[in-house]
């Protein structure tokens, strides 16, 4: 059985393709979703794909994952910057976790130059658009190599 | 068909006219909503009313008023001093959002002086207890006039 | 009689129409002066409206306000920002000040977003324009009507 | 009929026992509510012993208690840190409402030295693992004698 | 023979009942001895109970604590906010020492939210007045039973 | 011929008497000029006493001060915390410059903990009220004394 | 029989005239513990005159002097800067409490800037040297007198 | 008809060659005035020179120089550090504003170190003395020959 | 011809291999330079490999890099956190930068979780050792096939 | 002999005309040397003019022209805002040492407002292109001049 | 008669080899005191060696060493970070006083970085263990003949 | 064969002698590096005494040293306060790593204050000229027989 991978979106991620093209890009997040799968096919991965809008909600998914997945992909959008709970569900597992963004937060405003995930997370990637995720799935297909060796 | 305005009121506003009535005044919430229809009214529009203490349901409710409002008042309580995710909900939207608050922020702890609303709102109508929302209103009749003009 | 309402305004507001016409509009201060007297006039209402580019005349005027007027709109310019002697002007009076602004000073410079008015006013109405004084016009009316009563 | 305790904890602390056992202790949060239950027992008190990752939950039962509970023993968790919304929802009630952590704050990470709920609670009890529980318990039984006499 | 618990109290404590007693209560220092004497009798603990106004006193007591006691209780009183020197002597011991005070520093003035006593503690208790002493020793009883088995 | 002392006052300290009477005290700036002269003429000295609401009218009396009196008495009022150029006009002069406050700034609010005169005074005299003024005139005539001798 | 003023000195003022003459001026403290029983018994008073270099002792002197004095005047030195005791040990007294400086700290380091004991003192006076305390036992005089009437 | 150039000074300028010679240097304000004159009469330019204390007044003058100058040379001396009125008058003018100081302000105290006016200026010439406003003249020549162009 | 990639490495990044290898891996830099080589050469590009300790040194190869290179990897180590020279060096260019790092750096002290590379970097990498590198490389190729298209 | 003016470069001024030319304008190092030339001539002085991208070169050359060079314009490029070196470099110099830039930092990030270069320095000019060096060259001139008088 | 040496140690100094002896070694105070003995009758100086954990003791202990002292090795301890009475202390002395550490402070928490000891001292060692001391002996005595000559 | 003590010197000590003697002294580089190979030859170590300009000169040198030396001084000179690359060259070695510098940094401006070679030296010896090294060199062979014990 393939290994699961949790790719976690967090607020306003569901407007993508609609929201701000000039700083988000075109692509929605369905199309994000393909290229994820795709991309994780290619090292026998499995990818469960969520977004939503409620802190609490991306703690309770982090905390399922804890269980279920070999690593996670987490994009946890404005939240990256304020959840010390989120921080805290990073620290309570012991997989992965690569934080993504589809932007670089720190060609923005100053308060998205603190992240309360980066801390926690094995990794960061961000500024290259969908492409940050497919990256980031490469990336941590290394990692759980890496680990199993 | 008139025109929807979406009153959106966050964490503790269902509490209105028994919580702190010397800060917030005695008017409850359900007061308020007959206010901003009647208000409303004069000017063909009508109102969606609602309060929730989740900040990413605020989220979601500015989501929705994307597509279905021609502007929003946003009554955004705690969340309007530590919610970046509300500030990207209403950065991703094309319609006018007015911020308004009862009480008069600037008038308490020094940490209710920071709002991520008000960068990216039209506007900031606050300290008039109940009026605050009818002057909102006329504000945003008066936004959506000119825009239309 | 009619009851008084002092409309005052700070520095290079005498500019308006001319200066920045993105941030402030292209309404001049004449424009503003008929609005609030047509607003005030609906309310029976009377308004006596100034500007300077003097900190301390608008001290004076305030304190002139003290005695003569039943509210006053303030929109103190630059001093907003830097001026405590304006602060204790208010605080020295028992009347209602509300504070005004063409534009939203908090999608503006960082140093925009402190001001001195704030603390010490009823409200604060901002980012409608020259709408912004009628509806500023209109919630020192309400305040008038409520103290009465 | 016996008074009713709120027992309100906040993000991950469904985690206990399996989370960081250094800095959490053994216990788990069921182990922790028998514990709290006993306590209050001894004072004639019942229980309503609830966990959530949602900050508006804990805003929500928060007011819920206002009407139920003689008093609230909240650890927040990670939203200690972060929530005004809490903040806003303590203040909103008249009872007493105790801070209890397990860990102490204060030996850990600068940003958990601070707490949006300290300034609004009757007190604060931490560093004693799930005796931290018990010993609230025993506070707020205290505290709600002395209020009768 | 009982086992020695130091109840170690800093400047102006003498003062109690007299000084300010909105925010400290009415119980003299005197009342406090006698009930920590009582509750350490229940869990067969002896008190050395003393106050000074002296901050290297603190520093000495602290050291003297360490060879002949099995805990120590600390209201350092103004001295947390500033004493590096209580800092290193409760560094420099290896029991337990819980740090207790009579009011809520968190709800006093800023400089009061920052304390040089709490990351060296075992834990802290406070705002429950004189009550503070008896569940501070309570806890410390707990501590000390956990440390043997 | 005997020497002068100008006793200079800053914005809104003409509402005497009449503003915030809890923080100024119920004397009137004439009562204050009043016991400036009876002061001044134990000590053979002479007084122009002045009040403007205007920074640069400040500035302009102690330019004038420079060459016509043997020391200044300057309550610079708000004007205390913000005006570098009353610091720069005291900087200019080579007679004495003493500050003075009826209330007490340091127990008022953060911004008013800060002045721009005192660096550049003689010395410093607030908490006492319009007697404030009597010791300030005690304190320049022994300053000129001294100076003499 | 007369009144009792505490004058109390802080470290260092035992080394007056010795120490840094052209900061601190040429006086002995011997002298100006004459000058201020000079000053003290034209209103009537009787002075205790007191120097420490110990924090915990000036804390022992005030708290002595809530009983016995009628006012103290206080030149607490470089504790003054980092006594968080001493501002607890004046706020437990009602009597009235002066601080004195022989020099003005504001002309001095930053950290000369803030005072503990300004925040609850009846007011200030500094910068006049030996005069400094002469001036305060006039306004100690002048303060009682209005307390009495 | 000769271009006209606006040199205006702000407060204490007038003291030039008095005040503080070893800062300042011994020219005196009508020196400079002298320099400016025939420093433009070599580029074809006519010189206004004013100078005065009142904040307001630049504020004035700017605006005047609006409609009537072809640039500005601006000392707004003390205000430079503080005033946001003049920042905004400069903002309103689409001519050339040239900062000039006969000192340099970043080797004097910590708050001469920001500036106002020059994130608003075209360039900043300071240092140099009364040759500042020389050099400051030949800029702003090169500047508008360069516009032409 | 192959399109050229610079990978450019600073300060101390020679040690690789035997540096705190707990913080940066065991791969030497001879090792990371084969592994962008091979994952270049599937994308058809070709490789500029160095490394040096001197911040001049990166600026000088950046410029280089502006008429030659496609594309450059920067992990400028130590001057990530210090060098405004560098980042005017990657604004200087147009073509796209990518920030590089082995270890995680928000993982570390906090003068780390500054960069002056990021808000002039397309994107960045960081956390995954060598890897990094490898990944680096495709999110570069990815940039160039998008710009090309 | 002509006397020297060392005219020194930091990082990334050999780009200049290709680089931003929006915020540093078309003219190229070269031709700035041209116009230093002529305009040094002029005043019987001669040029060197080099440019580095190595910090300590800068110093190097500093160095060079204490005992060379009558004097020295210093655009220290981006390491104005970093380089304690560069400004002990100036401190060991007696000769003057004047600060130039092309554009006007201080209307550009807020990272460039800060200089170590500025308090060393004897003068400052920048925002006027390449005409800054010119006028730099003339002011230098002007202080070789008062020197010599 | 050979010339004294003061060395003075703070709080909890008289714990060495018992406290954290990873931080301060295994040599007790009684070892040190031999060492110091040693060291300095190889220069001739006579030691008199003391330790207090009372703040103001030790400004007792410098006052005394200013008239019989030659010099002082001060090892504030804690006190170093927070005493501005001790500098005071130091700044009335005009030998040379030595700032001693076991430890590293800049290796530790952020509060041990800052001293008020270090700007009044002629030198610093620390981080040598008991060594330090020997050499700070070392260095006084250089620091004594340079002086004599 | 003699062990090596590489002694590094920063940006213009090589001026040392001739720049601020006030400040440095007035030995030379030359008669440090004769004292550094005296005091070093009583304890069997030789010099390799070097002075760079270039900061990361100073990083390849003590990269050099990692191989050849068993211990270093380093006087960072200006590096020392802004240097990242010399820190992490630092913590790349193993053996120890002596600060020094010839005047007492604490003594002069706030930005000397913090270095960022302390974390990672042995220790510091700073404030005695020349003999600071000498001190040092007795420091290092002190820590060298400690390590071999």
């Amino acid at each position: 059985m393939a290994s699961l991978v949790y790719v976690l979106n967090g607020p306003n991620l569901n407007l993508l393709g609609t929201r701000e093209p000039d700083v988000y890009g075109s692509d929605t997040l369905a199309d994000i979703e393909k290229l994820c799968r795709a991309a994780a096919a290619k090292h026998g991965l499995e990818v469960v794909f969520r977004q939503t809008n409620v802190e609490g909600e991306l703690v309770n998914w982090l905390q399922e994952a804890r269980t279920k997945a070999a690593g996670v992909l987490l994009n946890a959008g404005a939240y990256t910057h304020t959840s010390v709970a989120i921080l805290d569900a990073i620290r309570a597992t012991t997989m992965p976790v690569i934080e993504v963004h589809l932007s670089n937060p720190f060609a923005r405003e100053q308060f998205r130059h603190h992240s309360f995930v980066s801390p926690a997370a094995k990794g960061l990637i961000c500024g290259f658009g969908a492409h940050s995720y497919v990256l980031a799935i490469d990336a941590l297909a290394g990692v759980l190599r890496t680990a199993k060796a």
